[in-house]
């Protein structure tokens, strides 16, 4: 076992490497937060602990959409673009069901290949996913690696699996949803729950002969909005077309992220929302270990299920049930 | 102490009286519930759990919507309504800003004065409420009594404070949002978050001069609803007008009511539906115990307050925070 210091000095030229941009440093760290062994996670958190005061200073933006909706050639090209403007821009992306062995570990470069060329674009596909849990702190801790590394922008792609939207939107600033031309009958609709999440609603692939079916949803997105969030102090989703494949429209929709960005900081908005999610992920994390450890017992874990199951029959009160498995975990109880 | 048997004996008796339609047995019931005692607690969970299959025969519905839409008004005729029809109803509320000393107490039965003096309907005022997590727990467990008491239809009215909302839409079938006339600038916007929860959306007071106010609103939500639920198969939420001062529409409403939950049974969404709601209060009441048995630790809930305050100020990792109270709460850690 190695000694302390070694393991000090160790972290030590690990953020070090990371603040001056090492890539491969930064990329090992990353490895090291998504691994689930103790020791690494140890060494992550004391990693993450030693750069905390160097992150934070990222525009983060949430990215979801259809598959079909474009997202990944969406990224590609305002990637591109922002690099081109002086950016450094991280790309990250949440996706449960991906796995080691394929899937979006060759399939994000291949699909982004030319931001992936960069210098200034850095692109780590979705951790392996046994748990959407797991694949979000997995995430938020490599946001902050991105943004002590020099990161400036944080872009995170969502594939709109379960609950994955709401697990991105609340790790990040600004949320976009990305739809497809179409309207009336054929009117992809937004998912629901996905609507309040939305800061923007980019209609994609506005290009060639879809022009007009673009426009057409973009209006319908917009009036159904305005409707719905009429009277809203903090509600003002915004609706825009654009095409990815033709670099149109890119420039409009980081003006818009930019421009939302600067009014959230400038109301103190952006630190209560940041604030707030970090307070959640740490009361997330804290229930998650007392749950993990109460199942981690042999007993409850069997018992659990069954409990579960008797009450979702009906054969037992829910109440009652939570009071057999304090029962097991040895918590004291009411009476 | 009484013996077990003498106890025993209580709530067999009380079970009796509930289900042969004894108000006042209902009412001490229910009083039980709301207790915070252990005894009471105790004593109300035996006796929850002598009724449970005599539970589950109603119709619930989640009545919600700003104040000044006139819920009680709707709720004082719906009830009327049902009531002629030969149907059992009882009216619940949740509401954590009521208080023992008056406000929904006495508020309620003389807001809901004509229905209050029906035997066939059984009113019961908010609990009061410390935390909302309280009056959800009396509240599920009310409507629980109420069915096996014979009641057929329980509606259950929330006064959108907080996420009563959610907490209501987690405990009944259907899920009904009361509206105001008015559109274009002068649309009342539905509450973020509430439009997903929402099977119906009622606009009230379509009377005298309002009518065509009504009628507006009622095509530019549905306008709106249309738009962002196209293509989806489980979300169709309806719009109607109503206006439950002058009785019109009501009928309508509770035909779509009826409709929709004929629908959920037959296809057995509705068995599935309430599965879930009872599964996941089972988790809920667990996990509430475990960190309740945690803060209880006077050092740990000095601490709790502390920690989550860094986090919030960027000083401490969301994650090292969650280690520090897993280790003041003696839980085994990763490492």
């Amino acid at each position: 076992m190695r000694g302390n210091d070694t393991v000090k000095n160790d972290i030590e030229q690990a953020a070090k490497a990371i603040r001056a941009g090492d890539r491969v440093a930064l990329a090992r760290a990353i490895t090291l937060v998504e691994s689930a062994k103790p020791h690494d996670q140890a060494s992550a958190q004391a990693l993450l602990e030693r750069l905390l005061q160097h992150t934070g200073k990222s525009v983060r933006v949430g990215i979801s959409g259809v598959p079909g909706a474009g997202k990944s050639t969406l990224i590609d090209q305002l990637g591109l673009n922002l690099v081109a403007q002086g950016h450094k821009v991280a790309v990250l992306a949440v996706d449960p069901t991906s796995s080691r062995t394929g899937g979006s570990i060759l399939g994000d470069k291949t699909r982004m290949g030319r931001l992936a060329a960069e210098p200034s674009a850095f692109i780590r596909p979705s951790p392996a996913g046994d748990s959407l849990g797991g694949v979000t702190k997995s995430t938020r801790e490599t946001i902050a690696l991105a943004e002590a590394a020099g990161n400036d922008v944080v872009l995170v792609e969502t594939v709109g699996v379960g609950q994955s939207e709401t697990a991105v939107a609340n790790m990040v600033d600004i949320f976009v949803v990305v739809a497809i031309p179409g309207a009336g009958d054929e009117l992809q609709g937004i998912k629901r729950g996905l609507l309040e999440l939305a800061d923007i609603i980019a209609v994609n692939k506005a290009d060639g002969d879809q022009v007009e079916r673009a426009n057409r949803a973009a209006m319908e997105y917009r009036t159904a909005l305005h409707i719905l969030a009429a009277g809203h102090p903090n509600w003002d989703p915004q609706v825009l077309t654009l095409s990815a494949r033709d670099n149109q429209g890119l420039d409009a929709l980081w003006a818009k992220i930019e421009e939302r960005h600067q009014a959230f900081k400038a109301s103190g908005a952006l630190a209560v929302r940041r604030a707030d999610q970090a307070a959640a992920w740490m009361r997330e994390i804290f229930e998650q270990r007392l749950l993990a450890d109460f199942k981690g017992g042999r007993r409850a874990a069997r018992h659990f299920q069954d409990l579960e199951d008797k009450v979702r029959r009906g054969e037992m009160t829910p109440a009652a049930a939570a009071q057999e498995l304090g029962r097991l975990a040895g918590t004291k109880e009411a009476d």
